[in-house]
């Protein structure tokens, strides 16, 4: 018998706890968003279409019917909470601001990208701020079952396992994942590559480039990565790349701020998010000066 | 109930066709080793352990129980052919050449940097090798449950279903998976990274690197990326990381080559694999002039 929604949030999720039933509603939206991303993927052929096929960041059907059940649900549930997502926001053409009123901030497909060409890393990313700063976060990638959540102060989930960061402290000894993005700009190009390479003369142990920004803060989260960065050019995130993940990673011990080392904030533009506090002062020195 | 390795094996396998006998005991072996990575990471903190806490190619216990499986095996079973694996190389310090001779060329663990890490990119790959050409590949990729097999002449399948290169034709519309690799150099990184350079100038739709060379090739067989390549510096594979994936990807119809366009052998160095000759060639002429 599948599990109930209640079931795949636990520990979170209890009556009475802060969010509870904001993380309820977003679980099973997940969920649910996850459910329609497998089921595409399975039939490939069917769902998967291209809107743009000149574009390099492509729009799936997918992808649109998620965000309306993400916006419709949200906005029944909770009238009086505001919505921003990545399709809404490129209709009006900018990315409403963050105000200090209860924002859910939402991508139901992070990792777009991957999605159209069937590459199974992509995921459901649903976050909510509340006076500016995210609280709750909710991440499901839906082709191995694993729903990451947390909620500010009640620690950070994966399938109901706590997480912890790997607690790496070195690059020496690090799992870096970065971003090349849409950039293809020649001055843009040099910076993304020129930070690369500085990471890697540095003597960094791996790097990988998983093209899911959402993913790979989670993966840093659960320990399958020791970090993240992004921003070096116009390949930096969304607030809503980051509303959700950095949630859970930074209730899973880890360490988050922006590409220079300062305060992190989802409007802007770069993230870095380490195991631990010396690899992120390590990597922002390498990759944060260029 | 399990499937049998005949069922997980079909519709390749079939009594009386070239290579059905050692073909099952590929897949077996595949999915016995796939098995204990998925066990050890399901534990991990346990089985997942460096050998050389210092090094960047690591080595772990399961990936040499692994070797010993498929080595012991194939020597069994298949007594007048030779094997060729990583670890036993690595402690020959020397590739054995390849000759005419019936010859298994193994990787228990492909992606180990991955696998340590607990990064769910890693897979088991087993190859034959007949007149010093590739003709039998199994790749197993345990966390999916996902088993690629192809024999010379009878096609490509994904878990029984047959398989076709995604059709791409242009680096506009190609998802592009490349390699860092453990190069450290200064001039190594440079041209690495040059290529990448000319790459993303190109106007490449997307570049991914996921760290392993034979999910990537087995990724390319399928549909969900457009070409892979490796080897502008000290990056390029190995024998074993490429005799069971190239097989898998020729038979899906996608087109093998090195670096240069030129032919490819398993024990060239650099590899490039794309879903048409038309990408492979622009391909190519970008990434392969350094």
């Amino acid at each position: 018998m599948a599990a109930t929604v209640a079931e795949r949030a636990a520990p979170l999720g209890q009556p009475g706890e802060p969010y509870a039933e904001e993380l309820l509603v977003a679980v099973e939206l997940a969920l649910a968003c996850g459910e329609a991303m497998r089921q595409c993927l399975e039939s490939k052929g069917g769902g998967v279409s291209w809107k743009d096929a000149g574009g390099i960041d492509p729009v799936t059907e997918t992808d649109e019917a998620n965000e309306r059940r993400v916006v419709e649900t949200l906005k029944d549930r909770f009238p009086s909470h505001l919505v921003i997502g990545e399709e809404a926001a490129a209709q009006a053409g900018c990315i409403p601001q963050l105000t200090g009123a209860p924002t859910w901030v939402v991508d139901p497909i992070d990792g777009t990208t991957n999605f159209v060409h069937g590459l199974r890393l992509s995921c459901v990313s649903i976050g909510l701020c509340c006076g500016g700063e995210p609280v709750l976060g909710v991440v499901y990638e839906p082709y191995a079952d694993e729903l990451f959540a947390a909620v500010r102060g009640q620690g950070a989930f994966l399938n109901g396992r706590r997480l912890a960061a790997d607690g790496a402290r070195r690059l020496g000894e690090a799992m870096v994942l970065f971003e090349l993005g849409y950039e293809r700009s020649e001055e843009g190009v040099a910076l993304i590559l020129g930070a690369l390479q500085k990471l890697l003369l540095a003597g960094v142990r791996a790097t990988r480039h998983v093209g899911s920004a959402v993913l790979s803060i989670a993966w840093v989260a659960c320990g399958r990565a020791s970090a993240y960065y992004t921003g070096v050019s116009k390949e930096g995130g969304k607030p809503w790349d980051y509303a959700a993940a950095v949630v859970i990673a930074a209730e899973a011990g880890a360490h988050v701020c922006s590409l220079d080392g300062g305060r992190f904030t989802i409007e802007g533009k770069s993230c870095l998010c380490a195991a631990s506090e010396d690899l992120a002062t390590e990597l922002a020195a390498v990759v944060g000066s260029s």
